[in-house]
Order: C-alpha cells, then structure tokens, then sequence
C-alpha cells in the first residue's frame, strides 16, 4: 500500500478543463512534487546529457506528452496513471470510463508470482530424452547454481524456482531446451535470469553432452501474468441519451467480433496496448517486451485472439433479449476480465534513471512490480471498454439517426424502398430535414419518370397495363438499386 | 529519391566516439538542419504547450534518448536512421550490422501498394449469404461511396480499391463482415477508412437488412506489406576472432529455434521491434498499430512464428556441414528475409506537428510512406541480426573459454570425468588458470579419499580388489555428478 495516496482519491473533478501549469501545480500539491520534479515536467522531459549516457549515437531528446489518467480505483485504492503517448483520445478516455466504472461497478486484481523464462539451448546432445532426464535429475543442483549468480535477488525473497525441459523438433534436428524459472520480485528480469541462463550453460554442457547456443529470456512471460476484472452496471452507459443495455448489447456484439477474426482482435488489442504501453513508457520500462509478450499469448491457442474477454454476469434481473441464457441476462452487469503478461520493473532499465519516469511512479504511488503489473492490466482492460463503447456508441448514434432519417423520409411522403434511399441519402449529406426529403423524393420522381417515357418511346407503344412501374428513387447512378431496409 | 542524400553516405565513421554536440553539429552539417531544428535537438523536445495540444490531462513531457543508427545502405541508398529508444545497445548493434551488410553484402527492398482494411461489421442480417452476394454485387457503388469522401485522396492517386465480405460464425449469432480495401497512399491511413467505413453505413444496412455496428480500420494491414531481404558473406562475422561460418551456422540454429518455439519467437520479433518501434516513435507513427500488426501477423498460420526467415544461399562453395543440402551450403552466403505489416504515415498524426519528428523525416530522408515503410523493415531485419549475432557468439565465446579452460584442466593431471568438472568450475568462478585447476584437483582428491575411507569404517574391511574406486571429484554438494562431456 502506497502512503501517498492513501485517503486521497484520483477523481480529481474538472482536471481537464485547468491549464497546464495549473494542473502542474494541482498535481506537485496532490503528491507533493519537488522543485526538480516540476522542473522536469515544466522545462526538461529528459537531459540530451543523459539521453546519451542511456543509448548510442543520441542527437537529442525525443518528447511524448505526458498526461495523467484520472479517476482510477483499483481494488479500493485510488490511483492517478501516469501516460506517455502521441495519440490522442486515450488519457482522456481512459479517464472517463475509469469513472463510469468507479461509480458504477468496481475493478479488482490479481497476479501471479513475477516468475520470467530463461531459455537455454542445446544443439547436438547425443540423446536428447536423455539430456532432458538428466537435466531434470539435476534440478537442485541447478538451481544452486543459478541462485549464486544473484545473492541480493535471493535475499529479498527471489530467486530461481524450477527447471522444466523439452526436446524439441526443429528444421536443423532435434534441440534440448530448458527452462530455468525465476522469480524476479521488483526487476523486469532479464538480466537477472540471461545472468543464471548463462552461468548453467557448461554445467548443462557437462550434463547432456550437447553444446549451449541461446541463454536468454524469454519475452513470452506466461508464468508472470497481470489479471485485472471489471464490473459495471449497464446503466453507467446511459449518457448522452443511449440506453445502456443497447450499448452493453453493442460491446458484446463487438467483442464476439474480435474473438472470431483476427482482423478485429488486432484492432482490439491495439486499443488495450494503448493504455498498457503508454503507462509502461512513462514509467521507464520496456514496451516492446511487453508488447511482444502480450500478443504472443494471445496467439497462444492457435489463433491470435482478444486479450479480453467480455460477458454479462448472470445473475441480471431480466432473461436475456435474445432468449439465449449463454448470452447472459439482461440488466446484468458487464464483466470484463484481462490476463496478460506482464514483465515490469520498478528497478533496472530506465525506471530508476529517467527523472520523469521517477515522477510518474512517484504519480502512480506503486510499491511493487507486482502492483504495477496489475495497475498496468486494469488500465489495459479499462481503455479496451472505452474504446469499445466509443465504437459502438457512434454506431447506435449513427443508428439514431438513421431511425430519425427514416421518420422523416415517411413524413415526406416515401414509401416501400424509396424509405430506406430517401434515410441513407440525407445521413449521408448530413442533412436530415423534411424538406430535402422532399427534394430527394421529387429528383427520384422526376427521375423515374424520365425512364418510363425512354421506355414508352423504345416499344413505342402504351405499357401494358400490368407492367411494372418503375418506383420513386433517388438518383443512385448507374449501379444496382439497394432492396428495401428490412429491419 | 531524396535530394539531400543524394551522393552522400551514411557511413560517419566514429560518430559514436564524438561527443553530443559535435555529433549535432555534423548532423547538421551533413542534412542542412535549421536553427529551430537544431534548438529542439538541444534544447526541447516537445514543448509541453505543444504536448498540452496533442493529448488529454498534459502536466508535461516524456523525453526518450534520440538517436541516430548510421551505416544503413538500402537498395544503393544510404540512410541515416532516427531511432528514439530507453535501451541500450539498440543504436550501436544496429549501427554495426548495417555496416557488416553494406561491406559484405547488401539488402533489398519491396512493398505493396499502401491498401488499409477498413471493417464494417453487419449484425442481424436476415440472410447473411444473400447479404453478402449484395454487396459483392454493389461493388462500384460502394467504391463510389467510398471515394466521395475524400477526393484529396482520389487526386493523389489514392481511394477506394475493392471491397470483401465474409459471412463469420461468431458466438453471437453470424456476422456479415464487409472490408473495404483502400489505397491510403502516404497517410497511416486510419482516418480516411474509418470515415470511408462510416458513410457506408447506411447503404450497407439498406443493402443487406441488417445493423452496422464497428466501422474501423483493421491493425493486421495485411494488404501493406514491406519486405526486405538481406544478403551477407559468412565472412562479415569473422571478427574479433570468430570464424564467421561458426557465427553463420550459430545463427541459423538460433533462427530454427525461433521457428520451432513461440517462447524463443516472441523474444526474437522483440528485437525486430527494437529497431521498428524506435524508428516509428521517431518519425511520429503510431507503434502499437504497428506492434499489433506485426505480431497478429506472425501468428497468421496458427502458430505464433518469427516474422524473419533464415537461411544459406544455395550457391555456395562447398556443400553443408552437416551434408544436409536442404540447410545450404558451407560459405554459402547468408539470407535474411522479413514481410511485416507496415501501417505508417508521413502525413497526419504526430508526423507534421512534432518538431523532432520533423526533423526526424529530415535526417531519413525519404519521399514517401511506402519507402519509409520498407526502411522500417530493413530496420528490423538488421536489428534481428543483430540480436542474433551477438547471442551466438556469446555463445561461441562461452565455448572457446570452455575448449581453454578443459585444455587446463587437462595440463593440471585431470583425466576422464574430471576435465568437464574442473574445466566447469573454472568457467563459473571466471578464473581459468594452471594454479586454480590443481587446487580443485587437489580438493576433488582430498573428498575422494575421505569418501573411501568413510567407506572402509562402514564396510569393516579393506574394500575387495575389484570394486570400483571413487574417482577424483570437484566438490558437487549431494547432488547427482555430472557425467563427462561428450562433445
């Protein structure tokens, strides 16, 4: 638990509406900023100095805007997220659904032990199912081993845990490869683990008889995952006169989209990234680790899926509009759950380097890794609903006003399919009146009047009588007219 | 083409030794930068009243080292490469390779055109393969549509392209999901789909019956792939001693690791994305558009894999080590290859309204978004050898220390088992050396004895001619002794 921010709450009303240096001042009070943090927020986001002791070549400083995420609370404690990213939309999203769900529903966490992959490979062993028994035959003494590369990672409750082994078939013959897991605690951990990976390979050398290649950490860290739930009444989405059932309907129908194509669960999962990577670049850690890992596993099926999943509890007052109980009930809450991998640091890296990135933890009033991660895979899930209830949201306004379209168009005089051409033009130009409806209507009139006559003059005669007229339409062109709406 | 490089070179040799502002002051020298450009290098990064303008609830700025990789010889092009990155070594690795490639080798480049996915998602259809013929059958129309609403894009020689549909089996019910494909020339493009996306709504609902629900662009841009491959000799890697085929076959068995195990591939597209993501945030792109796409890629045929392939010209000299012909040949040159989703833009975005990444463009020098594409992937690639490179001989170092240290081992009197224990020994505490083999060798015997002894008071009696006596051992705790290297 953070000291900070206890007893004080990330809400924070009308912090958008200040000015920058107002909300600099607001933000020093709140958590107490020293005059060389607000100097590096105000003047210098990084040194070029420093920049060029952290990476090669450097020519400058490259600037992110740096915003905070307001209204978050997590498990009962409030934080305020700390976010580096050009994009905009995303603080401020993030923000306002962090809101809906503080009032109307509640985020909880959890995580595994920070437990990171080493991987060692050994090319040639002479009897791979062999090497692999001995290895795992070895397993205290390897674990000795690797605990004697890292004392002060021991001392404060890590260390190496298990070795586990496969053989596996590759295009180049058959390759022995162990796993050596690690608790890391507070670091990202891969120098730790490359460290113990490194100091087993003549050990593991000697045991197989085989010759050790790779000795690296693996970025799919699936035995470090973040796990973040939310759950929200569907009445936090009636805003701006939506229902919010319908939208609640509309983020079902969404998420079963990105669960059956990966087209979609790109996408989806490009917008929870958003929120994740953002929260990890202003804290100094590595975003393209936590990316590669994040959508490995969701590959991790077979197929590349959302990292979220989305659901209606249950137990809602009402079945189901749909009538289909696996689709949960009406008036029940959404619930929305992430698991993630999540290899962060509070040490190491650039976290305990960069000034800004000391702000922000210092903004974000972390204690651990751990919490971190979990912060990070609530922000995750927290922006994955805002952007789908901003997507969803724009169809049913969308839908709206195609409703709205369509009154008029009926009003204006259409029936039968001109009702449907009459809506879809005027949303299209963006105006939706009784009077261009009219207009539309008299054009497609004039218009079909037009091709009876070619018609007339090409038989030349009087059309029989049951032939069909041609009905109203607006001009469409040349292309094949649309049926009528059936909905 | 680009004027400014033209004729020039990316070579800089010892830019890294110069100090940050000799370093400016030769950037600036070499691109003609202006002093407002060189007053950002220097001096500011981002303003924070610019970031306040660019996203929600700013209190400042995020600074990340900027960098510039040299050395770069694409398709007879040189370039220089704006990277902007916390991690160290990024920069120098991919500074170092590009001059290995451009010395000994070269790289090539292709795209496709720049066609983004734009999906529109249709629920409720009530026949959704008629939907689907309907719209198939719409085609120019919806093309039409499309290219009404933007006809800047049109002029340019870009819009609207084809439109696809498939029926999808979702866990809600079945789902018309149309794509429409368009040519978003030197924009990321996700404006001009989604917009393109949205005025197709209402049509498509007249067309089909059913409600438009999500109208957005698809992160697996599929359609806007960058290529490059590369060329190198065996030779390039002969360095500091390493025998560059060793380094060659090192990295090949490196790359079927990666083919073979998602846990190795995720680690292995993590440092492709190394050299992408630093490019993209330089230059104003959305990296995790371009994170997404990429790995939703890699797991593309239901395996999570590398996006790099690997392998031996088939025209080398002599035939494979291994006499396997499908693994090339010995002094065959080596082959990198990588096809990667590239969704970049050198309009909209942060692109013309961040000053470094102004100047960023600048320093690339490259005319369109197609090209910026293809270096970015050229990036990746060279970054993936580089990781690769120094993984290996990592390894290969390792092993030469182990042939010195057992060769030791041996000079000491250690025979049998002992030399892999001695010699492992050695290598963990890092001194290798005549005196420290006979102490452990001494140590080993002194257990040894102890042992027999500890044996002779339990059994009463001499030990029988022909029992096996205890070999001399390093100390090992209680565990299992290793058996002797094989190797």
């Amino acid at each position: 638990m953070n000291e900070q921010n206890n007893g004080r709450s990330s809400r924070l009303p009308g912090f958008y509406k200040l000015g920058l240096e107002e909300r600099i001042e607001k933000l020093s009070d709140f958590i107490e900023l020293t005059r060389e943090e607000q100097y590096h927020l105000r003047h210098e986001a990084l040194s070029p100095a420093l920049a060029d002791q952290m990476v090669e070549n450097v020519v400058g400083v490259f600037g992110l805007p740096f915003g905070v995420a307001v209204n978050f609370q997590i498990q009962e404690r409030d934080y305020l997220i700390p976010m580096a990213i050009e994009e905009s939309s995303v603080v401020a999203a993030a923000s306002h659904v962090a809101k809906l769900v503080r009032e109307h529903g509640r985020i909880t966490v959890s995580s595994t032990d920070p437990i990171m992959i080493g991987q060692i490979q050994i090319v040639g062993a002479p009897d791979p199912q062999a090497a692999r028994a001995r290895i795992l035959q070895a397993r205290e003494r390897i674990l000795e081993i690797a605990n004697e590369q890292d004392p002060v990672l021991k001392e404060v409750g890590g260390g190496a845990r298990d070795i586990e082994v496969r053989v596996l078939q590759t295009v180049r013959g058959p390759m022995v490869i162990a796993h050596l897991l690690v608790d890391v605690r507070n670091a990202m951990g891969a120098n730790a683990v490359n460290t113990m990976a490194e100091a087993l390979s003549l050990f593991l050398e000697g045991l197989t008889g085989g010759k050790v290649l790779l000795r690296i950490v693996s970025n799919l860290a699936d035995r470090r995952l973040a796990r973040a739930r939310l759950e929200v009444s569907p009445s936090a989405f009636d805003e701006h006169g939506w229902n919010g059932e319908e939208v609640v309907e509309g983020i079902l129908n969404a998420y079963a989209f990105a669960l059956a194509d990966p087209y979609r669960a790109a996408t989806h999962n490009k917008g929870v990234m958003n929120g994740i990577d953002a929260l990890m670049i202003a804290t100094g850690n590595d975003w393209r680790a936590i990316e590669a890992g994040a959508h490995a596993y969701a590959a991790r099926s077979g197929r590349y899926e959302p990292l979220t999943k989305w659901s209606r509890a249950e137990d809602g007052p009402s079945a189901s509009a749909q009538g289909r109980p696996e689709h949960g009930r009406m008036g029940g809450k959404l619930i929305g759950e992430i698991e993630v991998p999540m290899a962060v640091g509070l040490i190491g890296g650039a976290t305990k380097v960069h000034p800004v990135a000391k702000v922000a933890l210092k903004i974000l009033g972390v204690t651990s890794a751990q919490e971190l991660g979990e912060v990070a895979a609530a922000v995750g899930l927290v922006q994955n609903l805002a952007a789908m209830r901003s997507l969803v949201t724009e169809g049913i306004q969308k839908g709206h006003m195609s409703l709205h379209a369509r009154n008029v168009a009926v009003s204006a005089g259409a029936a039968g399919e001109a009702v449907g051409q009459v809506a879809s033009q005027m949303v299209r130009e963006g105006r939706i009146g009784f009077d261009r409806a009219k207009q539309i209507l008299r054009h497609a009139l004039r218009a079909a009047e037009r091709e009876v006559q070619k018609l007339e003059t090409r038989l030349g005669e009087e059309p029989p009588k049951d032939a069909p007229k041609p009905k109203p339409a607006p001009e469409t062109g040349s292309e094949p007219k649309p049926p009528a709406e059936s909905s």
